[in-house]
């Protein structure tokens, strides 16, 4: 953990250094996936038959999970979670319902019919973690802004190390309405997804978190098939004042130091005195933290405390650093969020930890990582939907705008965009 | 040109071949610009400078233009392309003035806050090609949706082969308010925008059609910066009865055709003999065309005339193909265009050829190409805004909901999570 005070003479030069921070290890994994890609491409399910077995350790009968299957896994599922799971799924879904745009169609002066209409895409991937970090809270966070926008076919992709899968995932399957899964994980199967195999028709988009396996696989496909994002590790940003129980917000800082130790959790207060009792208050926490190895590793290497003299100080700094995460624990925080201008999702007031948001605030937890969210936002029903204009004009309207299109044309040199207007001006 | 009937038996395979035709040269270029960026990066506008000299045969004093020299170049643009040019920025602005959304934010029936806040992205970069495509129409629709969108920094990167500029392409940058212009193209012009150098302070999206090195360095700067998507050869798709002028559809297909040598042009009709009368025409034309050499080289490789028996058939034919461009030359279009799903911009009805859409329609001629308008959509404001979503919980509030992000928490085995939930509830 390090410690920065924008008083301090070196201020600017470790600000800056905390901001270009790459916080992942750089290893190169793209080889490996331009292979793995290449493979299932031609080899289809066998490919990616024999990647499961090496990979996961496990080698399914059928890649395709039947649904005696899911409902059998999903009914050991306890029924709290399943209750919590569907209190989750109905806040996510009135949310995210509140997104579907409308539709834009007009007349204007030059009697030019013109508009934009929304249409949901025909069939998406949504990769799904199975490994030590199994998310049944992801899975409602990627498929219901798909089933909201209206996508025809959702297709889920989550790997079973040892053949093993979490019941509360399956749950939430159901909870969402996903019905289409299969068993597989890693770049064989954004492979799979993308390229299609026997079993597996291709989808046109892929989402959802994963390890820098998947993340470079998706990379790799991006223009074959959509993808959301490529996502980093994870980070939050608290901005609290003395007026806070320390104790409050040093869990807040740890909820995102125990999920990764690439992981960032940086506080920015005005009270020297309430950071030093954050920081002791951590440091009891991890004591005896169920997480305290991954939480310690990450909160020493790039855990962070910004001493400002006034809160307002924080702004400019909040807005370079882009966090995905960001908690604004004071009074009226209102006004304060509506100067943010680059964050993934506000968290606002004394009450609303950054892990009600994770679960079941109401808005998408898959957010911008590792400063993306200068031009990145969260997962929504807009990355299920896709934007169609259209035109049209009858002979008057064209007899108004065409003869502009024809010199723009000429000056372009292209005479057939030309000829194709004047013909019909003639 | 080749000819498919729908009612052939060997319709399903070809249609198919079709659909997975890939028209570009797979040169992989990769290896190149992956050391471009990787020399910018390090030794910035040095670096810039040789590549420009080498590249582009130029060296400029300083990549920047000066306020002088592009007022004097502008100047010499001719009145009545200044004049059509305004109006295509009058009309593309009106539109994309209607795209703006609102802001989300209320108060459920727990007492949870919560909404979403569209904010403009700060700095953004648009790359204007040069060479032998220089468009100002391009500037247009690239800036007006970034100042719409309320972006502060647009700044314009255009490459000035042999010292040589377009003066409509700086006539079309003073229209759209674009004054911060450097004379560079290419994936250097790429790498400057994403890292910065000494002269460019970096931007955070990237924008704007490009050829094959400038589409892969986009491609490899993606997650240091956004980028609005990976551009390929334009295309576009007619579907058309026998109550049109055949002369009129061959001139909308050879105005795709102009573009490049693998643009791609489709008549899809349900009248054998007015099939023939297009391709007649085409070819009568292609004697006299200045472009004909592009045009020729495009129709023959890569032109299709499908036959219907019903025109009704040509949609899901049309939904598979997701072509950039879709012009519906029949009465009544708008019913026709309901059931289309996939597609960039629709140009409805007999007169609206597709070129009132590249220069002045309304609606962005930057549109998604390969089959891509299944997952992706045209550029808009939405490409320079930013979504911040933000939950607001009181105690009261936190009572209600807190206890199934717990059970959530535990069930995902992240203890920090549910601490920082429960501690705010005792």
């Amino acid at each position: 953990m390090q410690l920065l005070k924008t008083t301090d003479t070196d201020f600017s030069v470790r600000f800056k250094a905390l901001v270009s921070d790459r916080r992942e290890a750089t290893v190169d994994v793209s080889g490996t996936v331009k292979n793995i890609l290449a493979d299932v491409k031609v080899r289809g399910d066998a490919a990616v038959q024999e990647y499961t077995s090496r990979f996961d350790h496990y080698t399914p009968p059928s890649l395709h999970l039947s649904a005696d299957f899911i409902s059998e896994q999903a009914a050991q599922c306890p029924q709290n979670v399943k209750e919590s799971l569907q209190l989750a799924a109905d806040r996510i879904g009135s949310f995210h319902q509140k997104q579907l745009p409308q539709n834009i169609g007009y007349t204007d002066t030059a009697g030019v019919k013109l508009g934009l209409n929304w249409v949901s895409l025909s069939q998406v991937g949504i990769y799904v973690p199975g490994g030590r970090a199994s998310y049944p809270s992801s899975v409602l966070m990627n498929a219901l802004p798909a089933k909201i926008a209206g996508v025809d076919r959702i297709v889920m992709a989550v790997p079973m190390p040892g053949g093993a899968i979490n019941p509360a995932v399956l749950a939430a399957a159901q909870i969402a309405g996903v019905t289409e899964i299969y068993s597989i994980g890693g770049a064989q199967a954004i492979a799979a997804l993308a390229y299609g195999t026997e079993t597996i028709t291709p989808v046109d988009k892929i989402v959802g978190p994963g390890n820098a396996y998947v993340a470079e696989a998706k990379r790799q496909v991006f223009g074959t098939v959509g993808i959301d994002s490529v996502a980093g590790p994870s980070e939050i940003l608290v901005v609290a004042d003395s007026q806070n129980n320390p104790e409050w917000i040093a869990w807040d800082l740890l909820s995102q130091a125990e999920h990764d130790p690439s992981a960032q959790s940086i506080l920015i207060t005005d009270s020297a005195q309430f950071a030093e009792n954050v920081i002791q208050s951590i440091e009891q926490i991890l004591t005896h933290l169920p997480t305290k190895e991954v939480a310690t590793a990450s909160w020493q290497k790039h855990g962070a405390v910004i001493l400002v003299e006034d809160l307002t100080e924080s702004i400019p700094i909040l807005n370079q650093l882009a966090p995905e995460h960001v908690e604004l624990c004071i009074d009226n925080p209102q006004g304060f969020a509506d100067q943010i201008k680059s964050a993934g999702s506000m968290f606002l007031g004394r009450y609303t930890p950054e892990a009600i948001g994770d679960y079941l605030g109401g808005p998408n937890h898959v957010l911008p990582t590792a400063r993306s969210a200068r031009f990145a936002s969260g997962l929504s029903v807009y990355d299920f939907l896709k934007r169609i204009t259209y035109l049209e004009c009858n002979q008057e309207a064209l007899q108004k705008i065409g003869k502009a299109a024809v010199t723009l044309a000429e000056t372009e040199g292209l005479p057939a965009h030309g000829g194709s207007v004047s013909i019909r001006l003639q």
